[in-house]
């Protein structure tokens, strides 16, 4: 067996044995294969393609290349939830600190910000002193012990993936389906996640503009994931406008707390309907509340609090200032904010995620090359609900700005980030369900 | 402008602008653009192609990447002819001397053995003294003097086609059309050629084994030779069969001595034939004999001596022992022959070439590996004409033995290469122009 002609069966259309997985894989890792094979490699698979078999066997080779978290234990399945990525999406705050309260281990490996994205992580770090670098042991003992953490992946963690994944960014092979897919399972199943709730965004805000990529992509990864005996239901989502009030670091921390204060009620409604779902998702493959139940339970943690002591058990477990939850005024803010005006009257309905999200990396809220320091205090905040109408000269965006932002330029530009509709009513933020 | 946009582009299936394939190439000569880049980048061209224009560019900046042979100067243009490999393909040893005796220069860059089929110069080289590594400025010299030299590609000759075609064997990217076209191109104007015949071979002893791959490869290489003013035939010819009479490095020396001696009447029949219509067309496409008289032109040098005496003069020229030509037993030669019988009657047809090559490749007559040293004795002989009957028991091969082989192993082993057939009327071996 050799390199060369793994790549030529993969060439031809052949389906990989694990033993040329393996072969590739771990040779890659050691240093007996070239990054020169695995590009060519990947370049092929992304023609070729997989079958769910065989991208079941990517993935345990992939986990087989690093240490696992040792296993939760506990009655229930230990459940994760991943995005695809958008922007605005503060979900993971809301659904893991709910899902925590309901007895059901959350333990959730995320990422930093990427594209026009914003990460989990660098959102997180704009809670004073808070860390996210655990290490598996720590990670998966605070687990155990409060039901959550949310840390950045540890060294010797699915090593393979980061390999492959600095290749496929650095030789256009990012979008190919078995190689994203063997990609987030091995990192759940080596994080210790036992079941898991994918949320695929799709639409102009998204990685996925098409809901026939993002169902392929979610197909992919429910088929793959019956391989691994982790239980996997992808939803389909929109992401045409920023989710929920606010998008930036420190903002969503900001919405994410008084969103856990005030209850599914006082919370915006996109960002309400994917909690209840993802959240009653995650409760009932985890084994902790049937269908029927699932979102209601979730509803009842929400209102009683529940979440939000688990949120402040997480930030202290993880050494950050608990006081933010009481005085959100300890979290970074910008020292200049401008309003934006409608041009216009009619139905609010949204701010184009994409182009938000653009002006916030630009903005220095994410990174446009790894490893890049974030301006946590840039962002955008709706003063309008989506849905109610506005009349020309109201304002309806608070934009928090970089210090050498020129005012006028960057609302001329966010006037034309505002998106109007003929109808008051929004539609459901669920486009599909597969698995 | 960079590796990655540039590997997306050709990947989504766009077209390069000249710019891009500049960039690569010179990048990855230069070592700003990384090996990895190239394969995947390869890979994507494997299974998107390029068209005509775009592969015109791309051998356009392979010769840039290197030095080029000085112009040869005459009243007409410069031919080489190319083969894509068979097995007892001495052709080149005989249309080169017969081309250069009509007064058009000859340039001939060739290569050593690759799988089952041999190498030019390896065959050559079995000319006690003679050398095949003359360098650019003394191959030109040669050419212009005498009229023809068959030598080794000059370090500096399309650099770029030495390092795409190591990434290309390494990572299985060996069999993309565009890229086969550039390599051949690029290495036949660098070296001097003004006009190009191609001899495409097809059939189960061939790299091609079907005529609609050999038909792409021809037709890729016409249309896209039209971009670089290189006017270009191509022949897609039968290797089914061991062409002429022998097959093995210093066999097919001496069969080509021979066939020049005894001219047209005397030779091979399928070895007369392609001489003939390759030679013929080499002429014609010079610009030194009219497509009506090519052929006759090609019989009158061959049976006057003046394509021996061509030869002579190039043996001379490159050191080698021109006495060969008078005392055959010059030539290094097996210690040990052995023949091998027919097991049935009917009419031979041939000797199976894939199977032949093979046998004469692990026999130490070819190379399994780059830089090898080979055997230039071992060989197979045919006894019999193709197209003539022979008897159960009738000798119809001779095997000239490596010293370590089992005599009654490779005898078992041959008698299945023999093919006999209904008729003894032997098919034409051209069979398709394109250009």
């Amino acid at each position: 067996m050799n390199a060369k002609s793994i790549i030529q069966r993969k060439r031809d259309g052949a389906r990989h044995t694990v033993d040329e997985l393996r072969f590739l894989i771990g040779g890659a890792l050691a240093g007996r294969v070239a990054d020169y094979h695995v590009t060519a490699w990947m370049m092929a698979v992304f023609f070729r393609g997989m079958d769910a078999e065989e991208t079941a066997d990517l993935t345990r080779v992939m986990i087989e290349s690093g240490d696992r978290v040792p296993p939760i234990e506990g009655p229930v399945l230990p459940v994760d939830k991943h995005s695809t990525g958008g922007v605005g999406d503060k979900i993971s705050f809301l659904v893991a600190p709910l899902v925590a309260a309901a007895g059901v281990p959350v333990p959730m490996i995320s990422g930093r910000s990427l594209g026009h994205t914003g990460g989990t992580l660098d959102k997180l770090e704009s809670i004073p002193g808070l860390r996210t670098d655990l290490g598996a042991a720590r990670f998966r003992d605070q687990v155990q012990k409060i039901g959550l953490a949310i840390a950045s992946q540890s060294a010797n963690l699915v090593p393979a993936d980061r390999l492959l994944y600095a290749l496929r960014d650095a030789a256009s092979i990012v979008e190919s389906i078995p190689l994203i897919t063997a990609s987030i399972l091995s990192k759940k199943v080596a994080e210790g996640a036992r079941a898991l709730v994918l949320d695929v965004k799709v639409g102009s805000g998204a990685f996925m503009t098409e809901p026939a990529q993002a169902r392929r992509l979610a197909e992919s990864l429910v088929r793959t994931s019956a391989g691994l005996d982790l239980p996997v239901r992808a939803y389909l989502t929109r992401m045409d406008h920023l989710l929920g009030r606010t998008a930036g670091n420190a903002l969503e921390i900001r919405e994410s707390i008084l969103a856990l204060k005030e209850g599914p009620d006082g919370t915006a409604a996109d960002l309400r309907e994917l909690t209840r779902v993802l959240g009653g998702a995650m409760l009932e493959l985890a084994g902790a509340a049937p269908a029927m139940e699932a979102e209601a339970r979730i509803d009842q943690l929400w209102r009683s609090g529940a979440g939000l002591a688990k949120l402040r058990a997480m930030i202290e477990a993880q050494e950050g200032d608990a006081a933010v939850i009481e005085e959100l005024s300890l979290l970074p803010a910008a020292f200049r904010t401008v309003e934006v005006e409608a041009d216009q009257e009619g139905i609010f309905c949204g701010v184009a995620a994409r182009a938000a999200g653009d002006w916030i990396t630009e903005s220095g809220g994410g990174r446009l090359a790894v490893g890049m320091p974030i301006d946590p205090t840039v962002g955008v905040e709706l003063l309008r609900e989506p849905g109610s109408r506005v009349e020309r000269g109201d304002p309806v965006l608070r934009l928090h700005l970089p210090e050498d932002a020129d005012e006028e330029t960057v609302t001329k530009r966010a006037r034309g980030w505002i998106r109007y509709s003929e109808s008051a009513e929004l539609p459901s933020m669920i486009l599909e369900v597969v698995g």
